[in-house]
């Protein structure tokens, strides 16, 4: 490590910026918005891929992988999706390139039109639907369920490494129903799938809501969202969850014959998230040292630095840490041991703690004498002396007591900034220190865009524990009959 | 199943076409040359992918994730490579559409044009060694050993499903080396990771060996393959690793600082597996009934069809069976037990043939008196009376012997036809009923180029295991050191 890393107090931005790049997480690349995922952040992807796709599985969904490019009429087909995609997408105008005649570069082949220009998939709902179209038949081929994992684009202008790019990857699920009511019993699920994931495995508390129909994803009846704060008061979406009704299935004809014989639209639900759950993670934990990784996504849960003179006194060290090693491997726990001679342990201990590394054991010859290591927490930044004897089963309960430390901490911090504001002038003021705000609001959208122009406040979702209580919109002063929640958002 | 798939004897092309799309493998979307793989046959890529993916872990590489677009200059970068890709490849021109002022469409927004097209990656090279570029000053940089997971497109002209499309799927390892010998020894490493995966996994027997000048991948100094063959006598290519030399290196100014303090540019590597192994997977081994998976990619490994009047006798069935299938399970074998009641057994047995489960078994009232169940392999079609009693162990034996029976008979298949041929009538004719043809050949591409225009055969590769021996080129009778295997192609 060359320097310090910016501190969070100083500028939260370039603190979250300079950590991305410094951790070896990801990194910008030669095309424009679209981001590098180095193998230390797609290791933790990755472990976030398998929890998530285990969760899927265990619903009852089946992954499948549907075409990149969808035809441009295609788009066309459901009027609000087409209005919330078309203005930022990637287009395919042309299969062939040819040599320059006038230089030694290549050019499009003019010759090599597509006859329908080809768009870089935003979300594929379309061209999901389009294939649904010729499955479904009768009442047994439903439900489907079906999840893709996938890179989507999104020409975005302002890009930022994993919360906001151009090409992302994502997980997009796509279902199809008999009714209404299993529709909507899916798209609750899978909010709930993801409220856990977030919680269990990210260790990052989330308000489970609803999106205003002004922030509904384009085509769907509902849009439900969980939401996250991250630290600097912000709130973050980290993943949303769609009742689409019958709209994508009346846009491509997809009906089916029910128990009765009567043909009916069939009923869709679509639910993702995406690598921007990287933001979140990294946000939500942690601090001006570097990351502080959930034990369940660290890719490395346990490091052990050997502190010796020689060849002699690593070998001895290696030989006594062996067993553990070889003990936590079988249950599962990913442990390293840094015997590389080019860094000193100093350098070592700075790159595990910027590396987030839930826990890292020191272990000198004294320490061999003394039967014991030095337990060393990334979350607390305490250490210990703790006995070889046992030591196994010490850093698995450890790790427990670390993932639940580091979820109570987001939930006490979140707790700590969620606050019930009544007046405008409250709402203004506390809306610049952060945090989620519980407030009436009138119901219209004309006082949700009036408010976010005025404060870029946004309502994050009408949250699903919503209780009625009679109260009037901090902005209007029209009655209301219950508190949304608003923050600035990512 | 509607009616019986057309034989191989009468049309292994349509046999083929047939069989992936009654088995749910996959389907051709409404997008040109792009499939739709289905949720039965992602399952079988899955685990493919996690086999592979745990070699390439097993042998040091990570994971990580790099752009799907590729700047139009960077293709041109390296001579061989943009000669070798740009005449098929999707062209990414504008990154907006707007409302059809004439009609209720959407158009291309003509002031959305990029400044520079972008390519949808055929193959990352080019941008991952612009990246390398930034992460290796010195020899401690190296090496660079990572594979990714990604989409690709090459805009095929006639495309097959899995065997030739315009998106597929596929790993591509990227790795960088300080010396010529670390690369070329990375090189061999992974072709025999991918010849073990074919055989091991696939029960697949391949060829390793290396292409001719001529079938070089575009900007590698040599490429390695394995080659399989196919029962209608024509190989496959399965996979490839290239050994780059330094041509990426210097066409991207990668270079490191040795350990004497001089830079020099990096030497690398490349390789991959795509979707089109499952082509390779379903023609090797598969039958008229349907696929014969072989056990270890096989979705469900065991099913077992209950015959039963009423839910007394389906309870009673199922409370038997419920130990055998638990204990599976623990074991990691997937096992359904098919309780659906609106098909009867005899269309289940159709259907799981045509879906290729290694082992059905039936239970009946009768079977449950005998404390016995019928078990039928589907690989070679027998079925015999198992007791009930150690009934998991011997499914695991079973699986082992249908794994290793499937490889056996694949294998004598190929012996049966691979063979050495000495003049250009034995050539000509044998080419015709297909298999390997192992013959002189005096070493020009000019000749290579001759024999593929006369009868569509090509040198599948130069065999590592080639062995030094005085000839005539089988066409032009110039004299050869040792033979080549040549074959017609997928």
């Amino acid at each position: 490590m060359s320097k310090a890393l910016p501190t969070r107090e100083e500028n939260y931005s370039e603190w979250y910026n300079e950590l991305v790049k410094r951790a070896n997480l990801a990194e910008n690349s030669a095309v424009r918005g679209c981001m590098v995922i180095k193998p230390y952040g797609y290791a933790i992807w990755e472990k976030m891929q398998r929890a998530l796709d285990d969760m899927f599985k265990e619903t009852g969904h089946t992954n499948a992988y549907f075409p990149l490019f969808i035809p441009k009429s295609f788009l066309s087909k459901e009027a609000s999706h087409v209005e919330g995609f078309a203005k930022e997408c990637a287009v395919v105008t042309h299969y062939r390139l040819k040599n320059d005649p006038d230089g030694k570069g290549v050019v499009v082949d003019p010759e090599a039109k597509l006859e329908e220009e080809l768009i870089v998939r935003p979300t594929s709902e379309t061209v999901i639907w389009n294939s649904y179209k010729n499955w479904v038949q009768s009442h047994r081929d439903l439900p489907i369920l079906i999840n893709q994992w996938a890179n989507v684009v999104r020409w975005e202008m302002r890009t930022r490494l994993f919360l906001r790019t151009a090409e992302f990857l994502w997980q997009e699920g796509h279902t199809a129903h008999a009714t209404r009511e299993e529709a909507v019993a899916e798209t609750n699920q899978m909010l709930e799938v993801y409220a856990k994931f977030a919680e269990e495995w990210m260790a990052v508390p989330v308000v489970r809501g609803r999106k205003t129909a002004n922030e509904r994803f384009a085509g769907a009846d509902d849009t439900l969202c969980i939401e996250a704060l991250m630290q600097d008061g912000k709130a973050l979406q980290a993943g949303t969850s769609h009742f689409l009704g019958q709209n994508f299935a009346k846009a491509f004809d997809v009906k089916f014959q029910d128990k009765t014989g009567k043909q009916e639209f069939v009923w869709g639900t679509s639910w993702g998230v995406s690598t921007r759950l990287m933001g979140a993670l990294i946000m939500a934990h942690s601090d001006d040292l570097g990351l502080v990784l959930p034990p369940k996504l660290a890719p490395i849960q346990v490091v052990i630095v050997p502190i010796y003179k020689g060849e002699e006194q690593l070998n001895a060290i290696f030989e006594r840490m062996e067993p553990t090693i070889k003990s936590l491997k079988v249950q599962g726990i990913s442990v390293k041991f840094d015997d590389d001679d080019s860094a000193r342990p100093g350098w070592k201990f700075a790159e595990y703690e910027l590396k987030g590394v839930p826990v890292r054991i020191a272990v000198g010859a004294r320490d061999l004498e003394n039967h014991q290591v030095e337990v060393a927490r990334r979350d607390t930044l305490s250490k210990e002396s703790v006995s070889m004897d046992g030591l196994d089963q010490y850093l698995i309960n450890l790790l427990n007591d670390i993932q639940n430390n580091i979820y109570k901490k987001a939930l006490a911090f979140r707790t700590a900034n969620t606050f019930e504001v009544n007046t405008w002038e409250e709402f203004t003021q506390k809306i610049e220190e952060g945090g989620f705000l519980s407030a009436h609001w009138d119901g219209t959208s004309e006082t949700e865009e009036k408010i976010k122009e005025l404060t870029k406040a946004t309502i994050r979702c009408i949250p699903l524990d919503f209780k009625e209580e009679e109260g009037t919109c901090i902005l209007t002063g029209k009655p209301s009959k219950g508190r949304v929640l608003f923050a600035k958002a990512y």
